[in-house]
């Protein structure tokens, strides 16, 4: 116990992104894992249910720290006021974009992993239209602002994993709903009347 | 072969979607599914690759259908206006409302159906924005219209499945279209100068 079992998680998880970058995800085994971290197989398993889940831990305080500041927002702020409050918050829950850029591209290169990250965001969206609703936000809005969010915040997330200025991530997602809004913006032809 | 072969695809689907709704998607079996359709396990093997993909035929149809219309907008259009075109375009390869509403609610009952849907939507969203990008988009505005259109997509189809009125698929992508545009012009408070 003490400091070196204080930091076992930190330390599994940078072993484990190291083998999963050198060999590949599907070829690391937690015994080579915990090995490369110097720990034994039963303290990785104290810390993660399964290999996976080194790369999705902290999913629902993720989820909580997104949806938080939407339940918060005064009721003066307008739906995609309070998503983008949600959305910044995020960031402060965020690794460096280093472990985050190595994160993504191991997920990216795994179609098992990929599919978990999808129903993550799914799950998101869905949680952040609830948090809508509660809001009084109409569903059709609810539903919209919350998939715009997600949207957004993954663009914010690729483009602040490779900022080569590392501006701040409430930088990017300002940037990604300033782009949604000049998209808008440009939009100039209405329905025809006959399909209203 | 004649009258009864040439309809097996509709019939073999048919067959699946009254099992899948019966007994559940995991106890049904190929097997079955034929038996009820009157036809061979092999004629269903000619025209399905498994039992998932009497839920996903016709993926690639609906893919080339979206991003058809955007890579054909006039040059004049701007990103949204080429987005909605191919979004509304996918209304033309739907079945019937009660058909899709039925597919909806198979694939929100069984997780392993939902990741392949948020798996091809994802593929989708990857499409639209290279083809966005064919247009001349920058990067960021091309994904972030991809990302929203497909949100469109997915909220305009929940609604016109379920809308009493049957109005058709155009109206529902323009309300949701309508409604995206509501909440971006709904924005007030630009961000602090201090993280510009």
């Amino acid at each position: 116990m003490g400091r070196w079992q204080a930091d076992a998680p930190a330390r599994l998880q940078e072993a484990a992104f190291e083998l999963y970058t050198e060999r590949g995800y599907d070829r690391t085994t937690v015994a080579q894992i915990a090995e490369r971290a110097g720990l034994t197989e039963r303290t990785f398993f104290r810390h993660f249910a399964d290999k996976r889940e080194v790369l999705f831990q902290g999913g629902e305080r993720f989820h909580a720290t997104v949806i938080g500041p939407v339940d918060c927002a005064p009721p003066s702020a307008t739906t995609l006021e309070a998503v983008t409050a949600g959305v910044e918050a995020a960031g402060s829950v965020f690794p460096a974009p280093e472990l985050v850029r190595r994160r993504q591209a191991l997920i990216l290169a795994n179609p098992e992993l990929q599919e978990r990250e999808l129903i993550k965001l799914a799950s998101l969206a869905a949680s952040l239209a609830g948090a809508l609703r509660r809001r009084g936000v109409p569903d059709t809005a609810a539903e919209l602002a919350a998939e715009t969010g997600v949207a957004v915040l993954r663009i914010a997330l690729t483009r602040w994993i490779d900022d080569p200025a590392e501006r701040p991530w409430a930088v990017h997602v300002q940037e990604a709903m300033d782009e949604l809004h000049r998209l808008t913006a440009e939009r100039r032809v209405a329905a025809p009347a006959s399909v209203r």
